[in-house]
C-alpha cells in the first residue's frame, strides 16, 4: 500500500501520490483520522467544499490474516460535527489493499446536480458520469452497476439518502454475494459522499498482485496462531457462528440492560421472539444461511442470510444492534418486521441504529405508538425513502427528531444515537458512549465484554467502579484494531487468549518487517485517539460533550433501578493520556 | 421590587420569597441571567424538569423614566443550548414592577397534558387551569382571556408553537391596545414556557402603589434630562418616530449590508418597495398609525399599526428585522405579504427573525423558490401553524432546517439565526453575532451604530480594524441597559449625548438611593456578561462557538466583495475581561 489516490471532484481529476511521511505506517482508522486531522478544517461545514471523505483499508487488509477485511471511512461528520471513522466489512477493503492503495481521498465538489462514479482497477482510476443512477437505492444501484462492471468487483455506494444529504446516511459495501449489505453506518458519512457528487466506487482488483509480505514464514505462523485462537474462544468460535451477533439479545436482556421503549426499561417482555435463538430457527426453517462470512478469510462467520416467509432472500442478518434498535427499543417483537426495516435501511442507505433510535424517539412523542410495526415500516418506506418532510426529519437522525418533536428523552451523545446497551445497567459502555470522540458508539470500546459477557475479566456492570479503566483500555485497543483492519470481534479472543493478542503484532511485524511489541500496539491506539480528540477540540467539543443526556443520571432504569453514576470527573480522566 | 414569586408547576403552588442576597440589586437581564446561572444545571435538557423560566422587569421599570418598559425573560435556550435572555416591550414590565415583584421563577413541570394560567394581582398569585385555551393562538387567546380578566391587565402568553415545544417559539406580551404584538422572540423561550404547561400570565396591577423612589426631586430631574436627550437625537427624536425601525432598510441596503436571498448579496433590487418610506406611505394611506408607543412612557414611539388593503387592522409594525428576514432575505418585496407573515408569527408565537431566515434556507434548498410569497405564507399558515412534519422542521428553526434539507449556507451562530446585517459588510455586528453569549443577535451589541449610522463615532464597516473594541463596548453597555429595563434604542442618544448616559445612572441612583457612576454601569454590564459566559462554558461552549459559519469567511459578498476577516484571535479577545 504505497500510494494515495486523490480524487478532486471539482474538476473530476484523479491523481496518484506517494504516501507522505506524515501518513507513513498508518492504515485504516489510524490513517483516515490522521488525514482528516491534517487536511480538513475542523470548523468547516461537513457538507461543504472543505470536508474530505477518506477511505482506507487496514494494515492487514488484503492478506490471509483472519477477519482482516474491515474498510475504514472517515470525514468530519454531518451528524456529530466531529471527526468520524466508521468501518464496514464486505469485500472492498481487501481489493483496495491488493491494488496497493493506502487511501482514497475524495475532495472538492463537482458542479451542482452532477453525479459520478469512480472506477479503480490495476491500471487506472477515473471518474465517469453516473448515468441513470440518480436517486437509485443500493440494491437496484448495484444491479445496474453489475450490468456494466460485473460481479467480481466490489462496489462502495450510497442510496438515495446519501444523495439527499441526510445526516443518518450510510455508505454501503458489497458482500461476497455482491449485495450492498455491509455499511459504514454511523455518523452520516453517506451524506458526505453525496455532497461530493459521488454515487459509487467500483473496485476491480483483477490481475493485482498479492499483498507483499516481508517474512512469509513468520506471517504464515502468525496467521495460523491467530485463527486458532479465534476458533478456540467460546464467543468467536461458537456463540457468534451459531447465533450471529444476535446471541446478545438474551444475554443483555438477562442483565437488565436491553433498552426497551426508548430506554424506558432494561428488559423486553417479548424478548424470546427476537432472540438469536428464535432468529436461527426462522432462518433454518426458511432455508436461509445461519452461519456466513461477509468477506473472504473470516473464520468467525457471524453473518446470516434471512429469507422472507416465501423463502426468498430478504436481507442479511439482521444484526443484534439493528434488531434491538428497531425491535425492543420500539416495542416491536416481530423479526420479519425488523428484517424488512433492515432491508429498507440497507437499500435507502441509512444507519439502522440511528434510524431505530429515531423511531423510538418519534414513538415517545406520540406521533405513532410503541409497537406499531406497520407504522414503522410505512415511515421508512413512504417518508424516508421519498424524502418527504417527515422523512427528512427522521433521516436527519435522533437529535434532530427529538428537537423537532420537542422530546426530552433523546438518547444521543455528541448528537449520535446510542446503541443497544443501556448505560445505566451496563456502565462500562456508558463510559464509552460518553467519552469516545465518535459520539455514542458501542464499537469504540466494547465494555460489554467484562460487564456482561465475562470476557477479559469481570467488572460489575451496575457499579461505577472500574468502568473508566475498562473503557479506556478497550478504546485504546479498539483504535489499534481498527487501524489494523481487523474485525472488532477478534477482541473477544484477544482479551482472553494471550496468543491472539501476540499474533496481531506478529502478523504486522512479519508483513512489514517491523518489530512491534504489545506496548507499540497500545501506543498506536493512543496516538489515533489523540488525533481524533485534537480534531474535536478544535471543532468545539469540550468535557460537556463527554456526558450522557441528563435523564440517564436522574431517571432510574428498571429492573435494577439504577442511574448512570460514574462521576463526571472520572469521565474526564478516561482519555487524558 | 422586594419579592420573588416562585411558581412550582409540579404541584401548582406559588410561593413568595424575599430577594436573596445573591440576587440583590439586580433586575431585568442581570437578574434573569443570575438566577439561571445559580439555579439551572447547565447540562439539563431545556425542556426538562430542571430548566426554569425567569421573568423580570428592569431596574427602572414601572417608573416614569422614558422607555423603561422592557421585560426580560431568561432560561436555558432550546434553540442555542446556552443561556438566553430575550426582552420585550409591551405593558407587562411596568405592571410587574408596580406589584413589587423582582422576578417570577417558573419551575418544575405539571402532570402531562395539563395547561395552566398564572393570575397575579395585588393580593395573590395563583395558578388556575387554562380551560378551553389549548392550542389557541395568541390573538384568540388574548380575546378569550380578556373575556374573563378584562382589558386593563397585561397578558404574557404563548401560542400553539410554544405549547408544541417548537425551538423558535416566542413569548408574547400585550401592548397598549391589548394585542399580543410584543415578543420575547429569540431563543425559543416560548417552548420553555410550553414545557412548563403555562399558557398565560395575567398581570393585574390594580390598586398597586407607585414604585417607591428614594429621592423624588433628583429622579424627576434625571428623567427630564433623559427624555430631553432622546427627543434631541436625530435617530430617537426623528428617524425612529417617523419611519419606525424600518428607517434602516434603505440605509443598510445603501451600505451593501442588507442580506438578500439567504445572505447571497448585500443589496436588494426591490428595496424601495419594502423601505421605511414605502411602509409609512402605505400605513398613512390606509389609516394606520405611523408613530405609536408600545408602552406608556415611551418618547421614541417607533411602533406602527399596519392596516390591510381593506383598512382593517392587520398587525403592528412590522419591524425592520421582520421586514428584512421575510422580505429581501427571501427575495420578497411585497409589504402586505410580510405583514401577513408578521401577523401569523405573532399569532402562532414564533420569532419572526428565526422564521424568515429559516424560510431563506428552505428556499436555498430549492423546496420553494426565492420570491415565492404565496408559498411562504402557505408554509407558515398550513405547516407551522398546524405542526405538520414540515411545520415542525421550520418551527425548530434555521439550524435544524438546514440540517434536515442538507443546506450548507446556514446563517446561524450558536444555532440561532442571524439578523438583518450581513457580517461581511458590517463587520462590527459580525463580531457581536460571533461572540455574544446569546447566539447571533444584533441587539446584544448593536455595532451598526458606528458602522453604518455614524452614531457614537465612525468605524469603517468593511475593515476588520476597530470592530472588536466597538462590539465589546456595546455588549457591555447593552447588558447594563437590558438590566435597567430600558429599550435598547435609548443607546442612540446615549452614545452621542453625554447627558443621556449620565441620566441613566442618575435615575437609578435617585430611585434606589445609590451613588453609581459611569464605571459602575460598565461594571454591571461586565458582571452580567461574565455570568452568561460562565453558564455557556459549563454547557459546553468554547471559542469554536464564537465563530461565524465558514462561508462568511470564504464567500465574497456583493457589491463590496468582502469576506468576514476579523481574526479568530481577536474574536477571542472580545469578552475576555
Amino acid at each position: 500500500m504505497n500510494r494515495i489516490l486523490r480524487v478532486n471532484m471539482t474538476d473530476q481529476v484523479v491523481t496518484e501520490e506517494p504516501v507522505a511521511a506524515v501518513y507513513a505506517g498508518l492504515a485504516g482508522r489510524g490513517l483516515t483520522s490522521k488525514i482528516v486531522g491534517e487536511e480538513v478544517p475542523p470548523l468547516c461545514h461537513p457538507l461543504g467544499l472543505e470536508n474530505k471523505l477518506v477511505i482506507a483499508p487496514g494494515l492487514l487488509s488484503g492478506t490471509a490474516a483472519a477477519c482482516s477485511g474491515r474498510l475504514s471511512i472517515g470525514a468530519k461528520s454531518p451528524l456529530t460535527g466531529g471527526i468520524k471513522e466508521s468501518n464496514a466489512g464486505g469485500t472492498a477493503s481487501q481489493k483496495i489493499a491488493r491494488l496497493g492503495i493506502a487511501a482514497i481521498i475524495i475532495e472538492g465538489r463537482p458542479p451542482k446536480g452532477t453525479l459520478w462514479k469512480l472506477v479503480i482497477d490495476k491500471k487506472k482510476a477515473e471518474l465517469a458520469p453516473a448515468k441513470g443512477l440518480k436517486n437509485k437505492n443500493n440494491y437496484k444501484l448495484v444491479e445496474k452497476l453489475t450490468e456494466e462492471h460485473g460481479e467480481k468487483v466490489s462496489y462502495i455506494t450510497i442510496g438515495s439518502a446519501g444523495e439527499r444529504l441526510m445526516s443518518a446516511a450510510s455508505i454501503a459495501v458489497t458482500d461476497l454475494e455482491n449485495r450492498p449489505t455491509r455499511h459504514a453506518g454511523r455518523g452520516g458519512l453517506g451524506a458526505v459522499m453525496g455532497s461530493k457528487g459521488l454515487k459509487a466506487l467500483v473496485i476491480d482488483d483483477k490481475g493485482a498482485p498479492a499483498v507483499p509480505i516481508k517474512d512469509k514464514e513468520a506471517f504464515t505462523k502468525a496467521i495460523r496462531k491467530f485463527a486458532k485462537a479465534l476458533k478456540e474462544h467460546p464467543v468467536t468460535g461458537e456463540g457468534l457462528p451459531t447465533y450471529g451477533t444476535n446471541v446478545l439479545t438474551n444475554l443483555v436482556n438477562e442483565a437488565g440492560g436491553l433498552p426497551t421503549n426508548n430506554f424506558s426499561s432494561g428488559q423486553f417482555v417479548d424478548v424470546s421472539k427476537v432472540s438469536g435463538e428464535a432468529q436461527r430457527e426462522i432462518i433454518l426453517k426458511r432455508g436461509g444461511i445461519a452461519t456466513h462470512a461477509c468477506h473472504r478469510g473470516c473464520v468467525i462467520r457471524c453473518s446470516r442470510v434471512y429469507m422472507d416467509k416465501n423463502k426468498k432472500y430478504l436481507t442479511k442478518g439482521p444484526e443484534y444492534e439493528t434488531i434491538w434498535a428497531n425491535g425492543p427499543n420500539c416495542g416491536i417483537s416481530d423479526l420479519d418486521v425488523i428484517a424488512r426495516l433492515d432491508r429498507l435501511y440497507d437499500d435507502i442507505g441509512v444507519d439502522s441504529i440511528e434510524m431505530g433510535v429515531t423511531l423510538g424517539v418519534l414513538m415517545e412523542s406520540g406521533y405513532i405508538e410503541f409497537g406499531d410495526s406497520a407504522g414503522a415500516i410505512k415511515l421508512i418506506r413512504e417518508e424516508v425513502a421519498k424524502a418527504t418532510p417527515l422523512g427528512r426529519i427522521l433521516g436527519a437522525g435522533t437529535a434532530v427528531t427529538g428537537q423537532a418533536f420537542g422530546v426530552e428523552r433523546v438518547p444521543v451523545v455528541k448528537r449520535q444515537a446510542m446503541p443497544a446497551y443501556d448505560p445505566r445497567a451496563v456502565k462500562g459502555i456508558g463510559v464509552t458512549y460518553a467519552t469516545t470522540p465518535m459520539g455514542a458508539d458501542h464499537t469504540a470500546g466494547y465494555s460489554v465484554t467484562a460487564n456482561v459477557l465475562g470476557v477479559g475479566g469481570n467488572v460489575d456492570p451496575l457499579k461505577p467502579e472500574g468502568q473508566v479503566e475498562l473503557s479506556r483500555n478497550l478504546q485504546v485497543a479498539t483504535a489499534a484494531i481498527d487501524t489494523a483492519g481487523l474485525c472488532l470481534f477478534v477482541a473477544f479472543a484477544v482479551l482472553d487468549i494471550p496468543a491472539a493478542f501476540e499474533a496481531i503484532y506478529e502478523m504486522i511485524n512479519a508483513q512489514y518487517g517491523l518489530s512491534l511489541g504489545p506496548d507499540d500496539i497500545a501506543g498506536l491506539g493512543k496516538a489515533v485517539l489523540k488525533e481524533e480528540i485534537a480534531f474535536n477540540k478544535k471543532a468545539g467539543f469540550t468535557a460537556a460533550d463527554d456526558r450522557l443526556p441528563r435523564f440517564f443520571e436522574t431517571e432510574k432504569l428498571p429492573p435494577h433501578n439504577v442511574v448512570f453514576d460514574v462521576p463526571h470527573s472520572e469521565l474526564d480522566s478516561v482519555l487524558n493520556f
